[in-house]
């Protein structure tokens, strides 16, 4: 992404090789929702198990949880959600277009851009989606769908801590849908008013939630780096004191360069102990935290990594996209991480043949169980190789005449398009290991091949 | 399962070790609403990477998806749901009370069992959530938050099929949450009004679909006896004329014993090309099918298996749970297949100690990129074995003294109890095998103990 890609090339792609389509598109779509195609649902799963390895999995002081979107109405009272999750809405009292107040410039006159009409002035609008619960509208309850994964942590907090007998410093962490009714989504998959939320709320002892948050926003920063985003893509934003929500105490925005510019990819916050005691405020809950090690009881403070799934996703796509001279062809390739890559490994014979195909397939057979493996046998050996760089797969495997003879294939390598020969029988162990133990680096193995040309 | 397990105990156990908790509980509980913790996180997600990776990984002919809750409503005007996705409410005219009509027995008068009041007569109740999107509700798009996946892959199937270049029949599949404002929600995590899909719909050449429809049945049905559930739980029941949606040509449900009695985990339905040619209709777009082979153009049938995931949940739950005497005296253990098992190894140190606390944390650290892993180190080891027992943990590794004399460590087998004696560098290797290699079968590895004794 040194050339910043445009938008477009990104909606284009993942249109035509099934990462993202429009939701509802045969009825003309749905405003800002989005269907995540074959490719898009399994890089998608990809990003949200490696963010679950590296925050639950591999972490003795974290555990996972995963809570229901319909939540009691109390939850969002306490939470100030109902009071206080608004945004200014202006509209044109002309053209009826609408905007967020604070999106308009201050010192640009209240006229509307598009047809010059007066403005309204700016009136607050929740921006929780409600729906009622129960069978008779008037007197069922109005609930709301959760606009955070947030507070199903924070309600959880005894039972979960309780069970899992673990101390503090502690971490809940889950993935899941939210749903916010913005004013102005846009940008394709980077605001929409359904998403995915990949949130950590780690309960720390008051007094050492400076240093867990200063942890934190490293490791969340090394997470993005870990996974291939280039490190001049991604910076570090510290929230001024003007812009800190009123339970923050701090916050860094990780942000990245996007093709609007830099924009938030994650948020870190310090969210002190504001939340548990707004719990145990409305609940009439006890939610101190009993210190065994030196007998206190205290709300902890909180700090919370918060990751956007599908912005995330736009993002490593971003990242990985690439137009590149091979063989006086442009060709465009994903250079996705290995463990983000939707397929593995592409299963190619050289051509749609009686004798290659029976081998060919039971290569497929051998190789699916283990990596997300697809196979194509269709159009010329070229073709199929760009379709697969174009889904960011890191290993094709060529089936020839030659392996109807000596039972070896060939591997080419996506990022230095360098080819090797291999045993079937070892096929599966050096994919393995190719997948797993080498450090991956595509730009390097680019520049290699550039330079070996 | 041989003597049915009462749901209170399920539930207990449940909140007991962190499976699954009321929602919301501090503020009372939102009702029929659950939150999975975290060993029920990742039950939940063992139960939907199983069905992935059997539907999708390893199937050539079966594609993913991953579509938005919100759609269009144009999709559910063709689907049939707001004019037909209904139950008959009747409600008690003294006490308010209310029920599905269907679900009174026809020979009974129409009063109320609760208090003896007159009934009102059943009016239809579409069961579907509706929201606003939009930030003026009068004006704003009336959506409804969907009441099953499977539109999202009707809607789609061109999209799909298109971009994934593959021929019928070719599925596509989707795992997701859906929404149902039930009347009669209940029996714990079986009927609830937010729930987890997991749904297949496989597109094939009308006049194959009867031959498909028997492949999906009997392909389902062995999913569940090959992760685990006993044969004697589940059993199929083909719906009756009367019984089948207006839609459907042929329907089975897979069927398991739960606590309540023989209900459906399950449904299998042959759909027709209903779903295809309402779309057609009021989008206005061609959605037929050219078959490339045979020249013609047709809608393809659908072979629909839908499950529930937190159903899935349940009956695994259920299955799994056995109450033995071990050492006179009595242990509850979750028989879980392994590759459901929240955990698949514990690291237990004999006791808290300074010399094995730090070899303790090593192997820990060495098991947990590997396999969910969890650390122990507080009680006896006896307890922690029926702990590790009540979460279905297949595997304890015991730290010993010995352990740092002769770098070995004690595997505990779960369903055995056989301990074995492996090298600290052999662990992993070892426990990779046990738990992929191995026919399993809990039930057997109990009943060799049993004779061994």
């Amino acid at each position: 992404m040194s050339d910043k890609v445009a938008m477009e090339k990104i909606v284009s792609l993942c249109k035509r090789r099934g990462f993202v389509f429009p939701s509802s598109e045969i009825y003309g779509g749905l405003a800002s929702c989005w269907d995540y195609g074959p490719m898009g649902v399994e890089l998608k799963r990809n990003i949200k198990d490696a963010w679950w390895k590296a925050m639950v999995q591999e972490r003795n002081d974290v555990i996972g949880i995963d809570t229901s979107i319909m939540m009691h109405p109390g939850v969002w009272k306490a939470s100030g959600h109902i009071d206080n999750f608004t945004d200014p809405l202006v509209e044109c009292k002309s053209c009826h277009l609408r905007w967020r107040a604070d999106e308009i410039a201050s010192d640009k006159p209240r006229t509307c851009t598009k047809c010059g009409g007066e403005l309204t002035e700016p009136r607050m609008f929740n921006l929780m989606f409600k729906t009622f619960m129960g069978p008779v509208e008037e007197e069922a309850s109005t609930i709301y769908l959760r606009p955070e994964t947030a507070q199903g942590m924070f309600v959880n907090f005894e039972n979960a801590t309780t069970t899992s007998r673990k101390r503090l410093p502690l971490g809940i962490a889950q993935i899941g849908k939210s749903f916010r009714n913005e004013i102005t989504p846009g940008n394709f998959i980077f605001r929409t008013r359904e998403f995915e939320h990949m949130e950590l709320e780690y309960f720390v002892k008051p007094g050492t939630d400076e240093a867990w948050f200063d942890y934190w926003v490293k490791e969340r920063f090394n997470w993005y780096l870990k996974l291939g985003i280039a490190k001049e893509n991604l910076r570090l934003r510290q929230h001024g004191k003007d812009e800190l929500a009123h339970y923050a105490k701090d916050c860094y925005d990780i942000e990245c360069l996007f093709p609007m510019g830099w924009s938030e990819l994650e948020g870190i916050a310090n969210r002190s102990d504001y939340d548990l005691t707004q719990h145990a405020k409305h609940s009439g809950k006890d939610l101190r935290y009993y210190d065994a090690e030196s007998g206190e009881r205290y709300v902890p403070y909180v700090i919370e990594p918060s990751a956007g799934v599908d912005r995330s996703l736009l993002a490593f796509l971003i990242d990985a996209y690439h137009e590149e001279m091979v063989e006086e062809e442009t060709r465009v390739v994903l250079r996705l991480h290995p463990s983000l890559a939707p397929m593995k490994v592409a299963v190619l014979p050289l051509s749609r043949n009686e004798k290659l195909t029976p081998l060919a397939k039971e290569v497929y057979r051998q190789l699916c169980p283990n990596f997300m493996t697809c196979y194509d046998d269709s159009q010329s050996i070229g073709r199929r190789y760009r379709r697969q760089d174009e889904i960011g797969t890191p290993f094709c495997v060529t089936i020839d005449f030659q392996s109807l003879e000596d039972n070896q294939v060939t591997i080419r390598e996506r990022d230095s398009l360098a080819q090797i020969r291999v045993p079937i029988k070892e096929l599966e162990q050096t994919l393995q290991a190719k997948l797993k133990g080498e450090r991956f680096d595509a730009t390097a193995l680019w520049a290699t091949r550039q330079k070996s040309q």
